[in-house]
């Protein structure tokens, strides 16, 4: 199985809700995955899609978005593309749920599901030899809240160190978020400079900075979340073109 | 000499002015380059440098840039790496001006020149095995202004179609900006989606596109270009942390 440095990648950016997301496939075949994929941007993806030639074959999303909504729903039809979220979300909209060590094949490479929830309680990242997709729940220098959505602190400290910090040093981290103009990690940076989740930081200091974070709740959390629920399928919001 | 993909790579962005900042190393022994980095960003850009153990060898600018300041002269003092640029900018403080075709050499790789004026006449771009850094010259789907700094439609027509295009069609194109949320492009979807220098175009429909853009002056060029022409040497604009 291909190696993330023999696949075709392309991060993209919502600078609106500071959002990355990502497009993986297989050179040879074409064949592809998204991962995040933002409303607004739909447009722009999907001319992107179209111009590479490449054969869309899933939707992954990292977790249920508080801050923006999918356009899933849009990509599926426009492409045919199956919607991929972990099971814990519950949505039945999803062509598939993905529980934790799920294997997903595409061309000549696979996906393996890692759970990892804490930020929320659905966050799944997703791993490729040499690269690992962290959603919110490992940022660069720093890792989303846990304090709504069955957020829970303990859990994310579980899993960045069980499922995550366990990957090789070397795996390249892409985040759902950066708000600094960063792109990329490793595993070996956010374990030994990570002022959350850093190996220097015990279980109960990572609860207390988070405890003392209280912040105002995302500006669209009463519109994304119900959205992303129902895979972005909504008909009264604009669609980016 | 090895590839891209064989090397260490962070895409930096500085959102106030969409500049791309890059950093490359030789994963082995950590000897690496920094090209186009901004003034505001020197606190995030050197921690980065120190958090990796990277050896910083070389600064490289694209251009004589008229949209924001380098960092080049506190990263030379802070880290000892030498500041580089095209000949034709005529800078005294560089530690070494460029040729086209010049050859540079850090750890296991090795950067070539390729001259590609026309957005300014400093314009340089950087190959490696594997990916071009295109300065203003070559955009995600554009390209850079031809209406100052001895900017020059023709000339840039035949940068791009000469010396980025005559490249292979997989090799990534990494740019000095970017405006709509892309990252990194490749000589072979430029070569066939560029709506001004696509290969479908012809030279004089691209000067008349040019011609047409009647674009206002960069908000910082009356500051940004004298200070780009001491390498960012100035004592009277404050410094990110």
């Amino acid at each position: 199985m291909k190696h993330f440095r023999d696949l075709g990648f392309h991060q993209l950016f919502d600078h609106e809700s500071s959002t990355f997301t990502y497009l993986v496939y297989d050179p040879g075949s074409l064949e592809g995955i998204i991962i995040d994929p933002v409303r607004e941007n739909l447009g722009r993806d999907l001319r992107l899609v179209e111009e590479m030639g490449m054969k869309l074959k899933y939707i992954f999303e990292t977790h249920i978005h508080a801050d923006h909504v999918t356009s899933a729903w849009d990509l599926k039809v426009k492409t045919g593309a199956k919607t991929m979220v972990s099971r814990a979300s519950h949505v039945k909209c999803a062509d598939h749920l993905l529980d934790h060590l799920e294997e997903i094949s595409v061309g000549s490479f696979l996906i393996r599901c890692l759970a990892t929830p804490g930020h929320t309680n659905t966050c799944m990242s997703y791993w490729i030899p040499g690269a690992v997709f962290t959603g919110d729940a490992l940022l660069i220098r720093g890792c989303g809240r846990t304090d709504f959505q069955q957020g829970s602190s303990p859990r994310l400290f579980a899993s960045v160190r069980e499922n995550l910090f366990s990957l090789d040093d070397e795996t390249l981290v892409f985040p759902a978020h950066d708000y600094k103009g960063f792109s990329r990690s490793s595993i070996g940076l956010e374990k030994r400079h990570n002022p959350r989740l850093g190996m220097q930081k015990t279980e109960a200091e990572f609860v207390e900075i988070m405890a003392q974070l209280k912040l105002d709740l995302p500006k669209k959390i009463h519109e994304a979340v119900p959205a992303n629920l129902e895979c972005g399928k909504i008909s009264n919001v604009s669609v980016g073109t």
